[in-house]
């Protein structure tokens, strides 16, 4: 059996939480919370970081910090997962769903000036299966109307964006504010777990008081002011150190984690690109400005029925595959508050992505025999 | 050095951590988070459990499911955790803040009713120290009022309420909504975590899609629905399961938690009751309707500079106590936001408050010298 996903332990998490333990901090921003901050900062330039208990808390943190008040539009992607767009209505924003590319499911730069109006206070690229967005695009419209650009990075760390100047910039960089995910299925898990990066020190200050609650604890302990108390809204967003110390302990290992995974993508890539030319399906088109972290390997299926019996076809040959998001602006939710725009390729990939079995623990032999079995049921489709 | 908090270990913390990690299943809502829920509703015969990665997100739940819109009140002590209150105001409520007992810091029932409005929707108790409120008084006044009541049962765990019948009620069970917190001070710990109880059935359905990001996923993984989307507003309130996973150890050992805590609470209140008299400071006074879970041992100063002295001076001597909250109508956030009333007891209480050392892996020697040091102190004052 060969499973879609399944957790990868690089051996220190246990030993990481006892030292935890001892050291009598278990609750958020101890020391493991601090190491892990320290990682990504040094390793990808980040600003300020921030971890949350999921990429939906920082999310959420992000609509806080920009100040969404009712009425305020918000331009993202409707291929892409609930909570890019709860955090925005929870804090009562109008949500203005954009098209998403032809070539892969992120959202179309080109579609979104059209969708841009006085009310409009944000711009939410989703760099789905860790492929960047256009970025240089989106930066140019943003500050062209004045916008915050928020980086739905769920699933891209260790993803790249190629800029027009030919710096390879870390996805998660760019925007003024960015959320990570640490969600079971990604690269580097807590099994629920996120990260908030605040690139723009304009909002580094409030960031840490709206992740203790509201309080200036953090600039207490600081030594900063000498006493602490409620001065804003907030949440308890951050993670126990039990999480941070599980998590750290994968940070130690992404270069090898990264490595395994890009291979398995090679592996899954190369073994499918002829299959491709059937006509079937298509496999992931990486542009030129993004240099993918191998979260996900996809292909699209250019309809629902053949996608389905796929599923069912790979099940049956002991391989687990899923589909993944339906479009927003038809979710029961949604459909009545979506402003009737028909988004083609939005609903393309949402009947139409199939997602293939990729984390650690698999192993070539896996995508050789789940390339194989793809192929020959692929030929059973075209007879 | 006596410690003013310690994190215990069970034992069986990284054992469950291996077994959820071994099957393939870290996410929220796996085998622990439901062995947890279980737990909760044999133990206390609680309705329906849904655990939170704090507290805090437990209230939030809360504030969502009984529909807080902009301009409604919510009637809750002063003398609370910033939480209490956070959770309401990211909805819009207004805080009506009441004043704490002479008793004890819960908020006094008696002047609760000229607080209610035609604005008011909730009441929100909060058990300080595991100490019931006067839940029958405050249910009472629900029901006319037709008001909701979630209890902030975050310090409460395996406290108990005697109502007017003689019925010995779990704290957490009365409401029609409850919170939890499993921070690494309480006595059953996840470092961060938390839990939402619904006693009220008509908010079970809506609480778990809440819980899940606004989705119907529970209902499908139970066959309810054939497919899952978008339905309501949520966010990601559900923990890892390596946080379920280590609370699940916890919990069972709950029993023998709470002997050593009882049996180490009341070695503080015999060994202090006779310096009580002395009229430095007052000692917890548990009201005839409670029973209180040795969550903590307070003793309360008549002012701020004699209890700023005796930390000091308790530090000197190796003993490490802290002060508690500050009142939230006098904070930053909320001062121009009160409606002006004085406070009397909350204000007491926020400046006389003391916490003592109080932990499973304390020893009765440590109480027993953190007492004689208290009362050594306590004769300084007075000559």
């Amino acid at each position: 059996m060969i499973y879609f996903n399944k957790p990868h332990l690089t051996g220190k998490e246990y030993e990481y939480i006892a030292d935890a333990v001892s050291s009598k901090k278990l609750s958020g921003n101890g020391k493991y919370t601090q190491l892990c901050h320290q990682y990504f900062q040094e390793k990808y330039n980040f600003n300020k970081c921030l971890l949350t208990t999921s990429c939906t808390d920082a999310l959420e943190m992000a609509a806080i910090l920009i100040n969404i008040q009712p009425g305020d539009e918000v331009i993202m992607p409707s291929y892409t997962f609930v909570s890019t767009a709860n955090a925005f209505v929870l804090r009562g924003a109008k949500i203005v769903f954009a098209d998403s590319m032809k070539m892969n499911p992120n959202m179309d730069a080109e579609k979104i000036e059209a969708l841009i109006t006085p009310k409009t206070k944000a711009i939410v690229p989703v760099h789905y299966a860790g492929i960047a967005c256009d970025m240089d695009k989106i930066m140019a419209l943003a500050e062209k109307y004045n916008l915050y650009v928020i980086e739905d990075a769920a699933q891209a760390i260790d993803s790249y964006f190629i800029d027009s100047k030919g710096n390879r910039r870390p996805l998660g960089s760019i925007g003024h504010l960015s959320a990570f995910s640490f969600h079971e299925t990604k690269n580097i898990i807590s099994g629920e777990g996120g990260m908030l990066v605040i690139n723009d020190q304009q909002f580094a200050a409030r960031a840490e008081i709206i992740w203790e609650k509201g309080t200036n604890r953090s600039a207490f302990f600081r030594g900063e002011v000498d006493k602490y108390g409620w001065v804003d809204v907030g949440s308890s967003f951050l993670p126990s150190e039990i999480v941070a110390a599980f998590l750290y302990a994968q940070l130690e290992q992404l270069d090898a984690i990264q490595s395994k995974r890009i291979m398995l993508w090679e592996a899954y890539y190369s073994g499918l690109k002829s299959a491709e030319e059937v006509g079937l399906f298509r496999i992931p088109n990486i542009p030129n400005y993004a240099i993918n972290n191998a979260h996900m390997f996809y292909i699209v299926f250019n309809n629902l029925e053949k996608r389905s019996k796929m599923i069912e076809l790979l099940k049956g040959a002991a391989i687990n595959t899923v589909f993944h998001y339906l479009s927003l602006h038809k979710s029961p939710y949604y459909q009545n508050k979506h402003d009737g725009r028909i988004l083609e390729q939005t609903d393309l990939y949402s009947d139409g992505v199939l997602r293939l079995p990729m984390y650690f623990d698999l192993e070539t032999t896996d995508i050789l025999y789940t390339v194989r079995t793809i192929k020959e049921i692929s030929e059973g489709f075209r007879s």
